[in-house]
């Protein structure tokens, strides 16, 4: 079978599935997800077994420590697998809920009701977990899903994929909802995005290269996990010892994350009295700063920041510094060279807050706390299959009911156009 | 300058003005609508004149009476354009509304507000009014608006986006949030499609070329507006009499719509008395009956449908008409026929009419009442944009609400990740 038929197939079984998935309570979708579960901890040991010839092959690929580690399952990580499908399973079903229902003047009732989107193509790179994750929140949302990871995990992925579609046969989920792309070629991916007339959409997980690729070739409509150049504001009229533990842990708390801050920008009339003990700070850790001109006046001995670096998600401890006029000189910054992903504001000032609030454009906006609080676990959304940083459908953190679609209910009584 | 450089020069204004667009007051956003609806009818003869050269042109080229029909404008269409700026202004202003606001365990409020898209791209075909329309739905909301008019009517659009754009210039509208690419190149189009770094989203509105074309170029999210093959389902129990209005009503009213029926779906068991005196007055209206076997048996001389038949939207005075053995036979053969667009059960029976309302997919499923009535002023939306066929960010009528995006808001105290 050629590459372009074997994906079709796939994605042909998987739109078919999810169809009857749409229909399921959700006692039969937890209950496969415990199911799941179980199985996963079950088969701990064949999963582990798979994980090791992919691992072989990456260190003949010569693959990084960072990404060996990340490749890696062990018993505890396939526990944490575990538990994260159970964690989906208590949370509330989206589909069938009634978001609101109005009266209109002929009587009729009109409502809006969520349900499945239909079939959701996952791409992804690297950890395993993410296809017992991605499957877990697309079941329990009522979408069939169809894997795409990549090819340094194919073994660990397939026996995943395989123990999941056992589990879930056995609780009635139906057969393709959780459909993987075995085959490693790549060639899958391209045939993947041509597939609009079974895939509804298309979430990429993974390096700017692999989301670039995604959304230059999809016809299907992509939701993008982006980078994130976040800024934290501390203004003149900050709480400065609040401004201190905020900016820490947003930098230093993950810095390999898409909500870790890559900028500091303070208020000059305080910038004498926080830079050198923050940026002492920051040292301690290990934090590299990259300071803007009246930065490196005021804390002599810091290392000069570049055009460039104004622009860049370093996804590690180095810090851009930078001295401004004003709150609009702040947000004039952030317009200029942030991501719209997470923007933070320090201040006590009432008027300054709301305007930083509603101007600042962003897929969240913080007053007085740490932008790595973008998360859908943080903000009590339950599980997340990542962090939107499209505008359309869904932006920020997406859980279940961002993985779901509306469809417009009518309660009449005989009404007709007039 | 080249088609490329106009089209992203065009663009890359449009987004700069977005920027100021979004934090305008609903007073402004109002008053320029006012403003603009004012424009329009005092500079009526201007657009007259303007349009007679496209009517000139369309005569030449031999379109048809139909289609000259809609591209000409009239002191009555005017006043029709206007007034429908004059109702968007009256309307609530979506920008800044919190969705709603929770509180977490650490004490942070957590929210959503909505805001504006940003730029959209609206790319349509002939009749001059979506000119207007459009650019009131788009400001309204806080976006801005590319425009892209089809070559027929491009005298007369360019003269309608000049109007509004004086008179929101005057009041305050920033320059560029209307902006109207008025080289009628078909090349301009694809150049549209290509502005990903400005552009957020596109719509287009027009015959299923235009929207083929339009979803298979683009690299920016699209929301279709797609046909219809819609749905009325006669059920065993339902009130013969209401059945036989709504279904008049659903294909006669205005054939030529995307809600209108196409195909009717009888219980066999009301077939005999239902369809003869049904199909009687479809006759009686010019309507063109294709039924499926048992229905031309049941009303001898009925036309006998072909298999292409089912899955065809008219758009005129044709009906399908077919007797199923079920509602489980009717939701069968609308899943594998229809184009979850606007879907209809006529029922007494409480348990069918729950189960077709959870079951059918579609963007509106109507218990007892009319197809026709998939419209955003019949569902109290206010004005519409169109009717999304798109299952993502918007599904069914689009109004201003469906115009915007959302960011999280964060109210902390000083909170950090933990």
């Amino acid at each position: 079978m050629d590459i372009k038929q074997y994906v079709v197939e796939k994605a042909r079984k998987a739109k078919a599935a999810s169809r009857a998935l749409a229909n399921l309570t959700a006692e039969v979708k937890n209950n496969a997800l415990i199911k799941m579960a179980a199985g996963l901890e079950k088969e701990a040991s064949r999963l582990i077994a798979e994980n090791k010839k992919d691992l072989v092959d990456a260190e003949k690929k010569g693959l990084s420590k960072a990404m060996i580690d990340r490749l890696t399952l062990n018993p505890d990580r396939i526990k944490a697998m575990a538990d994260g499908l159970r964690e989906v399973a208590v949370l509330p079903d989206p589909v069938g809920e009634v978001l609101r229902m109005w009266r209109r003047p002929n009587g009729m009732q009109v409502g809006k009701m969520r349900v499945p989107i239909g079939l959701i193509g996952i791409i992804y790179e690297s950890r395993p977990n993410v296809t017992a994750d991605s499957a877990a929140l697309c079941i329990k949302s009522g979408n069939a899903v169809l894997l795409r990871g990549g090819s340094e995990a194919v073994y660990s992925n397939t026996a995943i994929a395989d123990v999941l579609n056992k589990a879930g046969a056995e609780a009635g989920i139906p057969d393709g909802a959780v459909s993987f792309i075995e085959n490693p070629d790549r060639a899958c991916v391209l045939e993947i995005l041509k597939t609009k007339q079974f895939v509804d959409l298309i979430i990429p997980r993974g390096g700017e290269g692999l989301i670039n690729f995604v959304s230059e070739n999809s016809t299907i409509p992509v939701i993008k996990h982006d980078k994130g150049v976040c800024h934290v504001y501390v203004d003149d009229k900050a709480d400065l010892s609040m401004a201190e533990e905020i900016c820490f842990n947003a930098k230093v708390q993950r810095p390999g994350t898409c909500n870790a801050m890559e900028a500091m920008l303070v208020h000059k009339d305080v910038a004498k009295t926080f830079l050198p003990k923050m940026l002492k700070r920051f040292q301690d850790a290990k934090v590299e700063i990259r300071g803007c001109g009246r930065t490196v006046e005021t804390v002599p001995g810091t290392k000069a920041a570049v055009e460039k670096d104004w622009d860049t998600e370093y996804n590690e401890l180095i810090l851009n510094a930078k001295v401004v006029d004003s709150m609009e000189d702040a947000m004039a910054h952030i317009a200029a060279h942030g991501s719209q992903h997470s923007e933070a504001i320090v201040t006590t000032d009432y008027g300054k807050a709301m305007r930083f609030l509603r101007e600042v454009d962003a897929s969240a906006v913080f007053i007085n706390a740490s932008t790595r609080l973008n998360d859908g676990f943080e903000f009590g959304l339950g599980a997340e299959i990542g962090i939107s940083t499209t505008r359309i459908h869904a932006r920020g953190p997406m859980g279940l009911e961002e993985l779901t679609s509306t469809k417009f209910i009518v309660f009449g009584t005989g009404q007709i156009r007039k």
